[in-house]
Protein backbone atom coordinates (compact mmCIF):
# COMPACT_ATOMS: atom_id res chain seq x y z
CA UNK A 1 0.00 0.00 0.00
CA UNK A 2 1.34 3.25 -0.91
CA UNK A 3 1.98 6.16 1.45
CA UNK A 4 -1.04 8.81 1.54
CA UNK A 5 0.63 11.80 -0.57
CA UNK A 6 0.45 14.74 2.17
CA UNK A 7 -0.48 18.40 1.84
CA UNK A 8 -0.51 21.48 3.96
CA UNK A 9 -3.86 23.08 4.36
CA UNK A 10 -3.89 27.10 5.44
CA UNK A 11 -7.00 26.89 7.45
CA UNK A 12 -8.54 30.68 9.48
CA UNK A 13 -11.08 28.06 10.45
CA UNK A 14 -13.50 30.16 8.52
CA UNK A 15 -16.01 28.57 6.18
CA UNK A 16 -14.41 28.62 3.10
CA UNK A 17 -10.91 27.06 4.36
CA UNK A 18 -12.81 24.40 6.57
CA UNK A 19 -14.49 23.19 3.26
CA UNK A 20 -10.88 23.28 1.21
CA UNK A 21 -9.15 20.96 4.54
CA UNK A 22 -12.58 18.61 4.08
CA UNK A 23 -12.02 18.80 0.11
CA UNK A 24 -8.30 17.39 0.59
CA UNK A 25 -8.87 15.22 3.27
CA UNK A 26 -11.68 13.43 1.12
CA UNK A 27 -9.15 14.03 -2.03
CA UNK A 28 -7.08 11.34 0.12
CA UNK A 29 -4.26 13.27 1.58
CA UNK A 30 -2.69 13.58 4.65
CA UNK A 31 -3.04 17.05 6.09
CA UNK A 32 -1.03 19.49 7.56
CA UNK A 33 -3.10 22.29 8.75
CA UNK A 34 -1.42 25.50 9.28
CA UNK A 35 -3.33 28.60 11.05
CA UNK A 36 -1.86 31.79 11.91
CA UNK A 37 -1.85 34.09 14.57
CA UNK A 38 -1.33 37.84 13.63
CA UNK A 39 -3.02 40.06 16.58
CA UNK A 40 -6.22 39.97 14.34
CA UNK A 41 -9.35 40.79 16.38
CA UNK A 42 -11.62 38.09 15.49
CA UNK A 43 -8.89 35.17 17.30
CA UNK A 44 -11.79 33.01 18.41
CA UNK A 45 -11.25 32.02 14.48
CA UNK A 46 -7.77 30.22 16.17
CA UNK A 47 -9.92 28.08 18.65
CA UNK A 48 -12.30 26.91 15.98
CA UNK A 49 -9.79 26.19 13.22
CA UNK A 50 -8.18 23.84 16.23
CA UNK A 51 -11.34 21.70 16.40
CA UNK A 52 -11.95 21.89 12.83
CA UNK A 53 -8.58 20.56 12.32
CA UNK A 54 -9.18 17.38 14.62
CA UNK A 55 -12.75 16.93 13.52
CA UNK A 56 -11.19 16.27 9.98
CA UNK A 57 -9.00 14.01 11.03
CA UNK A 58 -5.45 16.87 10.02
CA UNK A 59 -2.42 14.87 10.56
CA UNK A 60 -1.15 18.05 12.59
CA UNK A 61 -2.29 21.29 13.28
CA UNK A 62 0.30 24.35 13.69
CA UNK A 63 -0.95 27.85 14.74
CA UNK A 64 2.39 29.98 14.16
CA UNK A 65 2.35 33.84 15.47
CA UNK A 66 3.03 36.86 12.47
CA UNK A 67 4.32 40.04 14.24
CA UNK A 68 1.10 42.03 13.86
CA UNK A 69 3.89 45.08 13.91
CA UNK A 70 3.94 44.15 10.29
CA UNK A 71 0.47 44.33 9.51
CA UNK A 72 -0.83 47.99 11.38
CA UNK A 73 -3.52 49.28 9.70
CA UNK A 74 -5.86 47.05 8.52
CA UNK A 75 -9.36 46.82 10.11
CA UNK A 76 -8.66 43.22 11.01
CA UNK A 77 -5.91 44.16 12.84
CA UNK A 78 -5.23 47.54 14.23
CA UNK A 79 -6.98 50.43 11.91
CA UNK A 80 -10.48 51.76 11.36
CA UNK A 81 -13.63 49.89 13.19
CA UNK A 82 -14.78 46.76 10.85
CA UNK A 83 -17.57 48.24 8.74
CA UNK A 84 -20.92 46.97 9.33
CA UNK A 85 -24.65 47.13 7.10
CA UNK A 86 -23.49 47.33 3.77
CA UNK A 87 -25.85 45.44 1.75
CA UNK A 88 -24.77 42.58 -0.43
CA UNK A 89 -24.07 44.42 -3.77
CA UNK A 90 -22.02 46.84 -2.24
CA UNK A 91 -19.28 44.26 -1.46
CA UNK A 92 -16.32 43.20 -4.05
CA UNK A 93 -16.92 46.91 -5.50
CA UNK A 94 -13.36 47.64 -4.25
CA UNK A 95 -10.71 46.70 -2.15
CA UNK A 96 -12.56 47.02 1.52
CA UNK A 97 -10.54 47.95 4.76
CA UNK A 98 -10.36 44.60 6.12
CA UNK A 99 -7.25 44.02 3.37
CA UNK A 100 -4.57 42.83 5.38
CA UNK A 101 -1.05 43.87 3.82
CA UNK A 102 0.34 41.12 1.65
CA UNK A 103 -1.39 38.79 3.80
CA UNK A 104 -1.81 35.56 1.57
CA UNK A 105 1.73 35.97 0.44
CA UNK A 106 2.78 35.84 3.80
CA UNK A 107 0.51 32.77 4.63
CA UNK A 108 1.61 30.78 1.73
CA UNK A 109 5.58 31.58 2.80
CA UNK A 110 4.93 29.86 5.88
CA UNK A 111 3.30 27.24 3.68
CA UNK A 112 6.01 26.29 1.57
CA UNK A 113 8.35 26.41 4.14
CA UNK A 114 6.76 23.98 5.68
CA UNK A 115 5.50 21.86 2.60
CA UNK A 116 9.69 21.47 2.31
CA UNK A 117 10.19 20.56 5.31
CA UNK A 118 7.36 17.81 5.48
CA UNK A 119 7.93 16.88 1.37
CA UNK A 120 4.29 17.90 0.56
CA UNK A 121 3.96 18.97 -2.71
CA UNK A 122 0.39 20.19 -2.62
CA UNK A 123 -0.76 23.44 -0.77
CA UNK A 124 -4.38 24.02 -0.08
CA UNK A 125 -6.03 27.36 -0.02
CA UNK A 126 -9.51 28.25 0.44
CA UNK A 127 -9.46 31.58 -1.56
CA UNK A 128 -12.73 32.24 -3.44
CA UNK A 129 -13.06 35.18 -6.11
CA UNK A 130 -16.88 35.21 -6.54
CA UNK A 131 -18.50 35.53 -3.27
CA UNK A 132 -15.31 37.70 -2.02
CA UNK A 133 -14.41 41.10 -0.66
CA UNK A 134 -11.93 41.98 -3.56
CA UNK A 135 -8.52 41.36 -1.85
CA UNK A 136 -6.30 41.14 -4.78
CA UNK A 137 -4.19 37.90 -3.42
CA UNK A 138 -7.58 35.84 -3.97
CA UNK A 139 -7.42 36.00 -7.52
CA UNK A 140 -5.93 33.13 -10.06
CA UNK A 141 -3.40 35.30 -11.59
CA UNK A 142 -1.73 35.77 -8.01
CA UNK A 143 -1.85 32.18 -7.02
CA UNK A 144 -0.16 31.53 -10.53
CA UNK A 145 2.49 33.83 -9.73
CA UNK A 146 2.66 32.83 -6.52
CA UNK A 147 3.42 29.19 -7.81
CA UNK A 148 5.58 29.74 -10.33
CA UNK A 149 7.73 31.76 -7.54
CA UNK A 150 7.79 28.76 -5.18
CA UNK A 151 8.99 26.15 -7.52
CA UNK A 152 12.10 28.33 -8.43
CA UNK A 153 12.73 28.86 -4.32
CA UNK A 154 13.23 25.83 -2.70
CA UNK A 155 16.02 23.01 -2.78
CA UNK A 156 13.31 19.94 -3.31
CA UNK A 157 11.99 21.80 -6.59
CA UNK A 158 15.08 22.93 -7.82
CA UNK A 159 16.46 19.18 -7.32
CA UNK A 160 13.56 17.67 -9.10
CA UNK A 161 12.16 16.20 -5.96
CA UNK A 162 9.25 17.97 -5.24
CA UNK A 163 6.51 20.09 -7.46
CA UNK A 164 5.02 22.77 -5.38
CA UNK A 165 1.07 23.32 -6.71
CA UNK A 166 -0.79 25.64 -5.04
CA UNK A 167 -4.81 24.10 -5.20
CA UNK A 168 -7.72 26.46 -4.85
CA UNK A 169 -10.55 24.14 -5.21
CA UNK A 170 -13.26 26.90 -4.68
CA UNK A 171 -11.69 29.65 -6.32
CA UNK A 172 -14.88 29.77 -8.85
CA UNK A 173 -17.51 28.64 -6.33
CA UNK A 174 -20.13 30.94 -5.42
CA UNK A 175 -20.45 31.14 -1.72
CA UNK A 176 -24.01 29.05 -1.95
CA UNK A 177 -21.46 26.37 -3.71
CA UNK A 178 -19.39 26.62 -1.11
CA UNK A 179 -22.23 25.75 1.39
CA UNK A 180 -23.27 22.79 -1.01
CA UNK A 181 -20.37 21.36 -0.83
CA UNK A 182 -19.27 21.65 2.57
CA UNK A 183 -22.70 19.53 3.36
CA UNK A 184 -21.58 17.00 0.73
CA UNK A 185 -18.36 16.64 2.61
CA UNK A 186 -19.90 16.72 5.85
CA UNK A 187 -18.53 20.02 7.87
CA UNK A 188 -19.75 20.75 11.11
CA UNK A 189 -20.57 24.06 10.11
CA UNK A 190 -21.62 24.69 14.24
CA UNK A 191 -17.49 24.57 14.31
CA UNK A 192 -16.68 27.05 11.71
CA UNK A 193 -16.35 30.76 12.63
CA UNK A 194 -16.30 33.85 9.70
CA UNK A 195 -17.17 36.71 11.66
CA UNK A 196 -14.31 39.72 11.49
CA UNK A 197 -16.48 40.93 14.68
CA UNK A 198 -17.96 38.56 16.93
CA UNK A 199 -18.51 39.70 20.47
CA UNK A 200 -16.21 38.57 23.51
CA UNK A 201 -18.44 35.16 23.76
CA UNK A 202 -17.26 34.69 20.30
CA UNK A 203 -21.15 35.31 18.73
CA UNK A 204 -20.67 36.54 15.41
CA UNK A 205 -21.99 39.84 14.79
CA UNK A 206 -24.11 39.38 11.77
CA UNK A 207 -23.45 42.63 9.95
CA UNK A 208 -19.33 42.32 8.36
CA UNK A 209 -18.57 41.72 4.99
CA UNK A 210 -18.02 38.00 6.15
CA UNK A 211 -21.30 37.47 7.89
CA UNK A 212 -23.16 39.17 4.90
CA UNK A 213 -21.53 36.80 2.65
CA UNK A 214 -21.51 33.69 4.71
CA UNK A 215 -25.98 34.12 5.08
CA UNK A 216 -26.29 34.89 1.97
CA UNK A 217 -24.33 31.67 0.81
CA UNK A 218 -26.79 29.30 3.12
CA UNK A 219 -29.91 31.26 1.84
CA UNK A 220 -29.04 30.73 -0.97
CA UNK A 221 -28.19 27.46 -0.65
CA UNK A 222 -31.08 26.64 1.32
CA UNK A 223 -29.37 25.09 4.19
CA UNK A 224 -29.67 25.92 7.59
CA UNK A 225 -26.69 28.01 9.51
CA UNK A 226 -26.23 26.92 12.54
CA UNK A 227 -24.58 29.50 14.04
CA UNK A 228 -26.73 31.95 16.45
CA UNK A 229 -25.81 35.99 14.91
CA UNK A 230 -26.16 38.94 17.51
CA UNK A 231 -28.04 40.87 14.80
CA UNK B 1 12.74 69.88 -1.27
CA UNK B 2 10.21 66.52 -1.97
CA UNK B 3 10.68 63.49 0.27
CA UNK B 4 12.87 60.80 0.27
CA UNK B 5 11.76 57.44 -0.94
CA UNK B 6 11.20 54.88 1.27
CA UNK B 7 13.14 51.59 0.94
CA UNK B 8 12.78 48.20 2.98
CA UNK B 9 15.80 46.78 3.63
CA UNK B 10 16.62 42.83 4.64
CA UNK B 11 19.22 43.36 7.05
CA UNK B 12 21.18 40.21 8.92
CA UNK B 13 23.72 41.73 10.16
CA UNK B 14 26.19 39.64 7.77
CA UNK B 15 28.71 41.27 5.41
CA UNK B 16 26.30 41.16 2.23
CA UNK B 17 22.85 42.63 3.68
CA UNK B 18 25.05 44.97 5.24
CA UNK B 19 27.10 46.93 2.53
CA UNK B 20 23.41 46.46 0.70
CA UNK B 21 22.06 48.52 3.20
CA UNK B 22 25.16 50.97 3.12
CA UNK B 23 24.22 51.30 -0.61
CA UNK B 24 20.35 51.95 -0.28
CA UNK B 25 20.90 54.60 2.39
CA UNK B 26 23.86 55.97 -0.11
CA UNK B 27 21.49 56.36 -2.66
CA UNK B 28 19.43 58.39 -1.01
CA UNK B 29 16.52 56.39 0.33
CA UNK B 30 15.37 56.65 3.89
CA UNK B 31 16.15 52.74 5.13
CA UNK B 32 13.15 51.03 7.00
CA UNK B 33 15.57 47.92 8.82
CA UNK B 34 14.02 44.47 9.07
CA UNK B 35 16.07 41.02 10.25
CA UNK B 36 14.45 38.19 11.38
CA UNK B 37 15.02 35.51 14.92
CA UNK B 38 14.09 32.01 13.04
CA UNK B 39 15.81 30.25 15.72
CA UNK B 40 18.95 30.62 14.38
CA UNK B 41 22.31 29.32 16.15
CA UNK B 42 23.87 32.52 15.25
CA UNK B 43 21.35 34.56 16.72
CA UNK B 44 24.21 37.11 17.77
CA UNK B 45 23.57 38.35 14.32
CA UNK B 46 20.74 40.22 15.31
CA UNK B 47 22.68 42.05 17.92
CA UNK B 48 25.47 42.96 14.82
CA UNK B 49 22.26 43.49 12.85
CA UNK B 50 21.00 46.44 15.20
CA UNK B 51 24.08 48.25 15.95
CA UNK B 52 24.50 48.27 11.42
CA UNK B 53 21.32 49.60 11.63
CA UNK B 54 22.10 52.60 13.81
CA UNK B 55 25.50 53.07 12.37
CA UNK B 56 24.11 53.67 8.71
CA UNK B 57 21.14 55.90 10.14
CA UNK B 58 18.24 53.43 9.04
CA UNK B 59 14.89 54.81 10.20
CA UNK B 60 13.93 52.18 12.02
CA UNK B 61 15.09 48.71 13.12
CA UNK B 62 12.09 45.66 13.56
CA UNK B 63 13.35 42.18 14.30
CA UNK B 64 10.34 39.91 13.43
CA UNK B 65 10.09 36.80 15.06
CA UNK B 66 9.52 33.82 12.26
CA UNK B 67 8.47 30.15 14.14
CA UNK B 68 11.28 28.41 14.28
CA UNK B 69 9.10 24.82 13.47
CA UNK B 70 8.71 25.95 10.18
CA UNK B 71 12.10 25.38 9.18
CA UNK B 72 13.18 22.26 10.76
CA UNK B 73 16.02 20.17 10.18
CA UNK B 74 18.16 22.88 8.55
CA UNK B 75 21.89 23.02 9.73
CA UNK B 76 21.10 26.58 10.73
CA UNK B 77 18.42 25.49 13.16
CA UNK B 78 17.48 22.09 14.50
CA UNK B 79 19.64 19.93 11.99
CA UNK B 80 22.91 18.52 11.43
CA UNK B 81 26.04 20.38 12.55
CA UNK B 82 27.38 23.32 10.78
CA UNK B 83 30.05 21.65 8.42
CA UNK B 84 33.65 22.96 8.67
CA UNK B 85 36.72 23.03 6.52
CA UNK B 86 35.45 22.43 3.55
CA UNK B 87 37.99 24.07 0.93
CA UNK B 88 37.21 27.20 -1.31
CA UNK B 89 36.48 24.94 -4.47
CA UNK B 90 34.17 22.64 -2.75
CA UNK B 91 31.71 25.95 -1.62
CA UNK B 92 28.72 26.24 -4.24
CA UNK B 93 28.80 22.94 -6.00
CA UNK B 94 25.80 21.24 -4.49
CA UNK B 95 22.89 23.14 -2.23
CA UNK B 96 24.60 22.42 1.21
CA UNK B 97 22.88 21.99 4.84
CA UNK B 98 22.58 24.76 5.91
CA UNK B 99 20.02 25.68 3.26
CA UNK B 100 16.71 27.34 5.14
CA UNK B 101 13.55 26.32 3.22
CA UNK B 102 11.93 29.10 1.94
CA UNK B 103 13.74 31.35 3.64
CA UNK B 104 14.16 33.81 1.21
CA UNK B 105 10.25 33.55 0.53
CA UNK B 106 9.75 34.14 3.92
CA UNK B 107 11.84 36.72 4.48
CA UNK B 108 10.32 38.74 1.47
CA UNK B 109 6.78 37.93 2.10
CA UNK B 110 7.63 39.93 5.50
CA UNK B 111 9.34 42.70 3.43
CA UNK B 112 6.45 43.14 1.06
CA UNK B 113 3.70 43.51 3.66
CA UNK B 114 6.13 45.98 5.87
CA UNK B 115 6.63 47.84 2.24
CA UNK B 116 2.99 48.41 1.95
CA UNK B 117 2.30 49.34 5.42
CA UNK B 118 4.96 52.14 5.02
CA UNK B 119 4.57 53.08 1.52
CA UNK B 120 8.05 51.85 0.15
CA UNK B 121 8.12 50.50 -3.48
CA UNK B 122 11.86 49.48 -2.65
CA UNK B 123 13.08 46.33 -1.37
CA UNK B 124 16.74 45.86 -1.12
CA UNK B 125 18.07 42.33 -0.17
CA UNK B 126 21.69 41.19 -0.29
CA UNK B 127 21.57 38.00 -2.23
CA UNK B 128 24.31 37.12 -3.95
CA UNK B 129 25.01 34.63 -6.69
CA UNK B 130 28.79 34.43 -7.49
CA UNK B 131 30.36 33.57 -4.03
CA UNK B 132 27.71 32.24 -2.09
CA UNK B 133 26.47 28.66 -0.98
CA UNK B 134 24.16 27.44 -4.03
CA UNK B 135 20.95 28.73 -2.31
CA UNK B 136 18.34 28.74 -4.56
CA UNK B 137 16.49 31.71 -3.14
CA UNK B 138 19.60 33.93 -4.14
CA UNK B 139 19.30 33.61 -7.76
CA UNK B 140 18.02 36.51 -10.06
CA UNK B 141 15.53 34.33 -11.79
CA UNK B 142 14.04 33.53 -7.79
CA UNK B 143 13.83 37.23 -7.37
CA UNK B 144 12.09 38.32 -10.79
CA UNK B 145 9.46 35.08 -9.90
CA UNK B 146 8.93 37.20 -6.57
CA UNK B 147 8.82 40.76 -7.74
CA UNK B 148 6.27 39.87 -9.94
CA UNK B 149 4.15 38.11 -7.83
CA UNK B 150 4.39 40.69 -5.36
CA UNK B 151 2.92 43.38 -7.84
CA UNK B 152 -0.23 41.19 -8.14
CA UNK B 153 -0.25 40.76 -4.54
CA UNK B 154 -0.77 43.67 -2.41
CA UNK B 155 -3.45 46.64 -2.87
CA UNK B 156 -1.45 48.99 -3.47
CA UNK B 157 -0.23 47.75 -6.71
CA UNK B 158 -3.31 46.44 -8.21
CA UNK B 159 -4.65 49.86 -7.62
CA UNK B 160 -1.69 51.59 -9.17
CA UNK B 161 -0.12 53.33 -6.01
CA UNK B 162 3.06 51.47 -5.43
CA UNK B 163 5.34 49.89 -7.68
CA UNK B 164 7.42 46.80 -6.12
CA UNK B 165 10.76 46.83 -6.90
CA UNK B 166 13.06 43.63 -5.84
CA UNK B 167 16.45 45.50 -5.72
CA UNK B 168 19.63 42.85 -5.54
CA UNK B 169 22.77 45.19 -5.65
CA UNK B 170 25.21 42.41 -5.02
CA UNK B 171 23.76 39.58 -7.21
CA UNK B 172 26.87 39.29 -9.69
CA UNK B 173 29.94 40.99 -7.66
CA UNK B 174 32.07 38.47 -6.10
CA UNK B 175 32.96 38.97 -2.43
CA UNK B 176 36.19 40.58 -3.15
CA UNK B 177 33.74 43.22 -5.01
CA UNK B 178 31.69 43.39 -2.34
CA UNK B 179 34.07 44.00 0.51
CA UNK B 180 35.64 47.07 -1.69
CA UNK B 181 32.25 48.35 -2.39
CA UNK B 182 31.56 48.21 1.48
CA UNK B 183 34.98 49.96 2.46
CA UNK B 184 33.88 52.60 0.11
CA UNK B 185 30.75 53.52 1.34
CA UNK B 186 32.43 53.36 4.57
CA UNK B 187 30.84 50.44 6.16
CA UNK B 188 32.33 49.28 9.89
CA UNK B 189 33.11 46.26 8.70
CA UNK B 190 33.79 45.34 12.65
CA UNK B 191 30.44 45.44 13.49
CA UNK B 192 29.46 43.05 10.77
CA UNK B 193 29.02 39.25 11.47
CA UNK B 194 29.27 36.48 9.43
CA UNK B 195 29.77 33.08 11.28
CA UNK B 196 27.20 30.31 11.20
CA UNK B 197 28.73 28.95 14.15
CA UNK B 198 30.14 31.32 16.32
CA UNK B 199 31.17 30.35 19.81
CA UNK B 200 29.33 31.86 22.98
CA UNK B 201 30.98 35.13 23.06
CA UNK B 202 30.62 35.36 19.37
CA UNK B 203 34.10 35.04 17.92
CA UNK B 204 33.27 33.54 14.31
CA UNK B 205 34.43 30.14 13.73
CA UNK B 206 37.01 31.00 10.63
CA UNK B 207 35.44 27.65 9.12
CA UNK B 208 31.98 27.29 8.44
CA UNK B 209 31.73 28.32 4.55
CA UNK B 210 30.44 32.27 5.48
CA UNK B 211 33.69 33.02 7.06
CA UNK B 212 35.85 30.85 4.34
CA UNK B 213 33.77 32.97 1.94
CA UNK B 214 34.04 36.29 3.85
CA UNK B 215 38.24 35.53 4.42
CA UNK B 216 38.56 34.86 0.77
CA UNK B 217 36.91 37.85 0.19
CA UNK B 218 38.77 40.28 2.02
CA UNK B 219 41.86 38.56 0.90
CA UNK B 220 41.26 39.26 -2.50
CA UNK B 221 40.35 42.66 -2.22
CA UNK B 222 43.26 43.01 -0.28
CA UNK B 223 41.51 44.72 2.61
CA UNK B 224 42.06 43.72 6.05
CA UNK B 225 39.22 42.13 7.97
CA UNK B 226 38.81 43.57 11.57
CA UNK B 227 37.61 40.62 12.59
CA UNK B 228 39.29 37.75 15.00
CA UNK B 229 38.89 34.11 14.03
CA UNK B 230 38.80 31.26 16.09
CA UNK B 231 40.80 29.13 13.81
Amino acid sequence: MSEARKAVCLLSGGLDSSTCLAYASKQGYDCYALSFDYGQRHRIELEAAAKIAASLGAKKHLIVRIDPRLFEGSALTTGPEVPKSRSGDEIGKEIPVTYVPARNTVFLAHGLAWAEVLGAGDIFLGVNAIDYSGYPDCRQEFINAFEQMANLAIKASVEGRLRIRIHTPLITMSKAEIVKLGALLGLEFRLTHSCYDPDASGRPCGRCDSCLLRRKGFREAGIQDPLEYLA
